[in-house]
C-alpha cells in the first residue's frame, strides 16, 4: 500500500499539541508513519488530547536524534518551506508535491515529507537534504500556516493524488534511486575529494558544497549513477595522492 | 475582490482554540470574514493565542444568535458535513466546493461556508439551509477532521481555485540554463579528464559516457553549474598530469 511508504517528519517541534494535531491530520488522510526529530516535549498529555482518536499514530511514532536518522532509506525528500535564503532550490507547490510523493511511493520508493520548527522552520542545512522544497500557496502577507494545518494540507494533497490517475514515475525510468544515506555518503566523498585536489578550501568553503548538493539532489540520482560517480572520485583521489 | 464576498460561518463552536485556529487558517488563504453562531466561549484568551497574527480577523468577527442571521444576504451556502443522516442533498467535494464558492463570489454573489459543532456537526435543519453539502475526502475509518483543519482545507481550495500564486522559480530556480554548445563542451572536457585519470579506457569505453550524459542531461544544468563542474575537471587534470 503506497501510503505506508510515506512518512511525516516533524523537526524540533516546540508545542506537543501540534504533534497530536498532526497525528490526527495524518490519520484522517490514511497516513500513519510519524517521525519526530528532537521534539521539545514528547510524549505529552497535550499531544494525546489533540490527537483525538489518532493515539495509535502517536504511540507508533519514532523519535530520532537527527534528521539524517529520520530520513534513513528515503529516496524522495520534500521539505515544507517558505523559502531558502541564500540559494534557489528546486521547488514544487503542495499539489505537485502530493503527486510526486504518491507516485514515488506507488513505485515502491520511500518518501519523507519534512516540516520544521513552529517559529523558524527548517535550517538551510536541513533544507539541503531535500530533493524539493514544498511550498503551500498562501497569502504572502500572512503566509505562515500552523504546523498541524500545514501537515493537514499536505496529507490531503497526497490523498487527493491517490484519487487521480497517475503518470508513471518520471525521470528515474524505473531504476532504483539512491537512498538518503547513499546520497549523504556520496557528498562526503565528493567534499573530501575536492579538498584533496585543492578545489575546495575548507577554510573558505563558500557555497560550493551547497551548490553541488542542489545540483545532484535535483537529478534524483540512481544507485548505479552514484556508484559511477564514486568510482570517478576514487580514481581522482589516487591520482591526487600520487601527485 | 472576490475573497471578501466569502464568509466562514462556525456554528456552536465549543473550543475557543478552534475559533482562533480557524481565523489563522482563513487569513493564510486571504479570507477575512468570520461569523460565529452561538459560540460557547468568545472572546477568549485561547482563541486569541491560537489566532497568532490573525487577531484582526477575530476582532472583526461577528457573533450571531442564529444561523439564519449569519447567512443574511448569501446566495450560495455550502455546509461542511461528513454525512447527511436522513435526507439526500446535493453534495460536492471540497475541491468542487472551492471552485463553486470562488466562481459565485467572482460574479458578485455572497457565499457562506458553514462548519458545525466539534462533536455533532450541523443539524439536519441547519443542513437544509445549504445549497450543497461539502465533503472533505478522507479515510472513512477516521473521517472527522479537527474543525480548524477543515476550515484550512476549505480555505486552501478556495484560494487554489483563484489560481495559486506561483513561486517564481521552476525546478531550475530561475538561473540561466546552459546552452547545447556549453553542454557539448562540458561532455568533451569530462571525457578527456576521465581518460587522463584512467577511469575511461578509450579502447573499451562501454556505456560510460552515455550514462553520464543521461545523468547530466536530466538535470538541466545551469550555466554556473557547468562552470563549477569544469573548474573541478581542470583541477583534476592538473593533479593527474603531475602524478
Amino acid at each position: 500500500m503506497a501510503f505506508s511508504n510515506i512518512r511525516i517528519v516533524l523537526v524540533g517541534t516546540t508545542h506537543p499539541g501540534n504533534i497530536g494535531a498532526a497525528a490526527r491530520a495524518m490519520k484522517n488522510m490514511y497516513l500513519s508513519r510519524l517521525c519526530l526529530v528532537d521534539p521539545q516535549r514528547f510524549p505529552d498529555a497535550e499531544a494525546t488530547s489533540r490527537a483525538s482518536g489518532a493515539d495509535d499514530v502517536l504511540a507508533a511514532a519514532s523519535v530520532c536524534a537527527t534528521l539524517e536518522e529520520a530520513l534513513s532509506g528515503c529516496s524522495l525528500v520534500l521539505g515544507a518551506s517558505a523559502r531558502l535564503r541564500t540559494i534557489a532550490w528546486p521547488q514544487v507547490d503542495v499539489r505537485e508535491g502530493g503527486c510526486l510523493a504518491l507516485g514515488h511511493a506507488q513505485s515502491g520508493g520511500e518518501v519523507a515529507l519534512v516540516f520544521g520548527r513552529e517559529h523558524s522552520g527548517l535550517t538551510n542545512e536541513e533544507l539541503e537534504r531535500c530533493n524539493f522544497l514544498m511550498h503551500i500557496p498562501s497569502n504572502p502577507e500572512y503566509s505562515s500556516l500552523n504546523l498541524a494545518a500545514a501537515v493537514q494540507v499536505a496529507a490531503y494533497e497526497v490523498m487527493m493524488a491517490a484519487g487521480a490517475p497517475h503518470p508513471e514515475a518520471g525521470p528515474e525510468g524505473g531504476e532504483p534511486l539512491a537512498t538518503a544515506d547513499e546520497l549523504h555518503n556520496f557528498y562526503g566523498h565528493l567534499e573530501e575529494t575536492l579538498v584533496e585536489i585543492g578545489f575546495l578550501d575548507p577554510a573558505n568553503p563558500r557555497l560550493l558544497m551547497r551548490r553541488l548538493r542542489r545540483l545532484f539532489n535535483r537529478v534524483r540520482l540512481e544507485r548505479t549513477e552514484i556508484n559511477i560517480l564514486r568510482g570517478i572520485l576514487t580514481e581522482t583521489q589516487k591520482r591526487a595522492r600520487r601527485s
